[in-house]
């Protein structure tokens, strides 16, 4: 329902996963390098903002979609950066349901819109988006039924 | 130069790097299981929309941002996912500049929004968002010098 908000999920970001996943994706110094990253405007190691999202991601699949449910999204909006993520922290998600329907087109998936706010240990929003999912309906012969979330 | 269009690089997307990124940030089943994709809406296994970003950013920090110049980004917008990302696909970016000025509080800094398309082995656009990047500049004295671009 629009205005539920549910805030889960707890993910320790680690030194060496930052490193890992921006060597590979993202290799900016203050991604990659721990010493040299002390010179650079954030004064030290913070994960990719790419990397963020993805743990947003695995927190969000892992405690809300079931596991069929699912069936990818459009895209996500107004993708803000906010505050360094570093290693130590530990994030959560707080999901805000700014729209939840059924879709016109296929009658069998819902369309949920969400602000999705990533939270660090000190209740800091380090990241946000407006994002959009697509869910398979539990049951797609009852119209009332609601989207494959969990509840 | 707002207008500079420029198309770079190349990554083949691997069916065992989908599978790992996914299982790690976004284990959906379509993400991570080659034979179980097969019966959902995607008709087989296709990368997450987070992992399509993260080798775009790649290309981006490989091919256009000098080694120091890059000093994060506030965010980005209207990021779509428009195509499926498949096991053999061949992603490059082009990028179309949208704006390019100094900061007016930080002027030793630029300020670069861009338009990101990221272009399978066909040329069909699989993603695009819009991005900013605060790059530092070469010589932050000389008020004509251009952000910390690879030209």
């Amino acid at each position: 329902m629009p205005g539920t908000v549910r805030t889960f999920g707890k993910m320790l970001v680690k030194e060496e996963e930052i490193i890992e996943f921006a060597r590979r994706y993202d290799p900016q110094v203050f991604h990659i390098d721990p010493v040299a990253a002390r010179k650079t405007p954030f004064g030290g190691l913070v994960a990719s903002g790419w990397h963020t999202a993805a743990m947003a991601m695995r927190l969000i699949v892992e405690h809300r979609f079931s596991q069929v449910a699912g069936a990818g999204s459009p895209g996500v909006d107004e993708v803000r950066w906010l505050k360094p993520v570093r290693p130590g922290d530990e994030l959560s998600v707080r999901m805000t349901v700014l729209e939840a329907r059924r879709s016109e087109s296929k009658p069998d998936r819902g369309i949920v819109g969400s602000l999705v706010e990533v939270l660090n240990q000190d209740g800091a929003v380090v990241m946000s988006f407006k994002g959009v999912s697509i869910l398979l309906c539990r049951d797609s012969r009852r119209p009332s039924a609601a989207p494959g979330i969990k509840e």
